[in-house]
């Protein structure tokens, strides 16, 4: 049964000290490995952890095509559509450089500039994900980047599901390849004779996944470390209390460790809410993981008014949040951290995690206060252009000499001046 | 003397492989005795390694105020220009968030928010940085960041440089903190109770400090790993190569570890350079250090055109690139790969490093395949909306369904329909 807090103590409420087991070191043996030996090493790992040991790393092209040809007629228009909906809003993330032309023979810029090589894991094992693979590409893509390539570790039979290569096309990848777990986050951060090294790798990811990540990073730019997933809803009294058990169920149902959790300022809701759990988890068909998530992790935070609910929030800074009240927008500027928010009582975060069109990759554990969503952003950077003519040169190479003497860098100084020598 | 390479092997070029020392032990005790102790800990490690025990770790107004007052006052007009120039530049980078609202009750939005507590990291040692203070606080402050904060070690006599102060000032930082090495990083990671808990941390530092904000990543965010500084230069051979000579030198000066490369498609150019360098390092007053820096590190690179030169370039992905040629503008669109490029034959990086206006924190080490200088966006994060009219949400309630069921989270699917259930 859910937990009924009183007060608005925000350690209890995300159980988020949850430690995952310590892969360090045998991530960072399966990382030298596929660094020394290569498509070798790949195929070995993928033998022992997949079960398969596929002669070609990569996808072919008749693969692919009959692949995503199989898929279900329903499930690839819904992909489609999908697809569409988050173009449509991370289209309008596309950054523009700037130039600043505001001094004589002065001339500054920012380029955006996408990374070669994108890079998108998309774990497999018991479900296959199409969604992220749509969540994550199409940002990649209309970042400009050259080439799109995703990994995605190979059924027992060796082949990848029909809708993941079908929202693979949709989404415009250029190249994919047979390989998961750690192995596959050390072939894209150092590349094999098969796969391109990648410059930016994005994804979520099993343990293995995330501490490769974690020990690549540098070397590689990588998305974020993920923790379980958390929904958070705020609600005041009118909610439907059936309807906010099937939304906190939908994010329990995730994994064990997920976290769910209400806060509200009427005890009657909370207690009907916790009533409807108990009705709705027997249904479920993953009852047994939503069952010890909302257990565990599960809370229900009785506060004095929906104000208070959200200040609460920005102190979890949860990865989604709903706000189930009649105007969300009278409270969306008190909201300061979380992933993505869910406005009213008609947007439960499954909508969210396929069709509205905003993204579903998102900071957790408290992460939200300084990290982003997953964006056209993150697969790009800027380069930053500085044109001085002679003259504009000359009128501040006095100041650069005088700020770099004062710091003791004598040849930056030198270097300022150097031109002007023969001049009166 | 530098080496002249007459081939373009991009492996040889950079001297990218230094290890640094492994400290990752010592700092891992720093950090745990910070977050057990607090500013006890703080106070220890502060006596141990700056040489002074500072009963109040605080700068209070007075000490501040006095302190910059006695900043050299030609120093205290060139901070202001560089100031002025810097806050020009940074304030194009100022994002605003979007809204898209072309569906039947559907408004998806992404709103921008500055991170609450921005921490700058200033080292201290054997000169400040007052440039460094100018860098990294003047974005934080444009973003509109509550609180910016900034850390950076007293000297023997338990006092900041009146220059350091004074720039704090000009920049706007909130608060300052008398602080070092990696016990300054643990202290605004997990907060004690003199010093706030940050978000986000910048700013350069020595290997302890470096590895503090590896250690520390994920449960803050922080700028980037930075490693040796490196300048590029690309030149034909109309360059003046007294000037070249200089500005290579003015890299060279940094550190031991510093590299500082030339590449020309002019043989007696190289040649020239390499002579002048050797007339000029005995004039340095940093002689020793640029003499290890250019012996060591030091390349000059013979190719066939400007043209090839811009491509090896981008192999590298330096941290700065001159474009010492007539018209740089009609080869930076071929530059894909650089943190900070400085056009023509009057851009020196000291310019660039100081006065320009563009931002001096750069990626290193070929990070500018895939990372941007520091900007206005290191202290922001994006938060997206989404708001569904229930008729919109019924119209692709169905979808969300379907979506959800394809991948096995049968509990997503319900909470998609379940606002519907007693419709017809």
């Amino acid at each position: 049964m859910i937990r009924i807090l009183e007060s608005a103590d925000k350690e209890a409420i995300f159980a988020r000290d949850a430690r995952i087991a310590d892969v360090s070191g045998a991530v960072a043996e399966i990382i030298s490995q596929v660094r020394k030996r290569g498509d070798e090493a790949l195929r070995d790992f993928t033998e022992r952890f997949d079960g398969v040991r596929p002669e070609n790393l990569e996808v072919d092209r008749r693969e692919w095509d009959e692949g995503a040809e199989a898929a279900d007629p329903d499930l690839k228009r819904i992909i489609e559509k999908a697809a569409a909906n988050i173009r449509a809003f991370h289209s309008k993330q596309v950054k523009n450089g700037f130039m600043l032309n505001d001094r004589n023979g002065v001339f500054l810029g920012q380029k955006v500039i996408p990374v070669d090589v994108a890079a998108i894991y998309v774990p497999g094992g018991t479900a296959a994900y199409p969604s992220t693979v749509l969540m994550d590409c199409i940002p990649a893509k209309l970042a400009g980047c050259p080439q799109v390539i995703m990994a995605t570790p190979p059924g027992a039979d060796g082949k990848l599901a029909p809708a993941i290569l079908f929202a693979a096309r949709t989404a415009g990848v250029d190249r994919i390849f047979k390989m998961g777990g750690a192995q596959a986050i050390a072939a894209l951060a150092y590349g094999t004779d098969s796969v391109p090294k990648a410059d930016k790798i994005v994804g979520p990811g099993n343990a293995y996944v995330a501490e490769a990540k974690r020990q690549v990073f540098g070397d590689v730019s990588i998305d974020m470390i993920a923790g379980p997933s958390e929904i958070l809803i705020v609600s005041d009294a009118k909610s439907d209390p059936k309807v906010l058990a099937a939304d906190l169920l939908s994010q329990a149902e995730h994994d064990r460790m997920a976290s769910a959790v209400l806060i509200t300022d009427s005890r009657e809701l909370a207690r009907r809410v916790s009533d409807e759990l108990e009705k709705q988890i027997p249904l479920l068909e993953r009852r047994d993981i939503a069952r010890e998530s909302i257990d565990k992790n599960g809370k229900i935070v009785i506060v004095d008014s929906v104000e208070q609910a959200v200040e609460l929030s920005n102190e979890l800074a949860p990865e989604h949040l709903e706000l189930c009240v009649d105007d969300p927008f009278s409270l969306i500027d008190r909201v300061r951290h979380a992933g993505s928010v869910f406005m009213g009582r008609n947007c439960p975060e499954a909508l969210g995690d396929y069709m509205a069109g905003p993204n579903h990759t998102l900071p957790t554990g408290g992460r939200a206060r300084f990290s982003s969503p997953l964006s056209v952003d993150d697969f790009t950077k800027t380069m930053q252009i500085s044109y001085y003519s002679r003259d504009a040169l000359k009128e501040i190479a006095t100041d650069v000499k005088g700020f770099a003497e004062a710091e003791g860098l004598t040849a930056h100084a030198r270097s300022a001046v150097i031109r002007f020598e023969g001049d009166k």
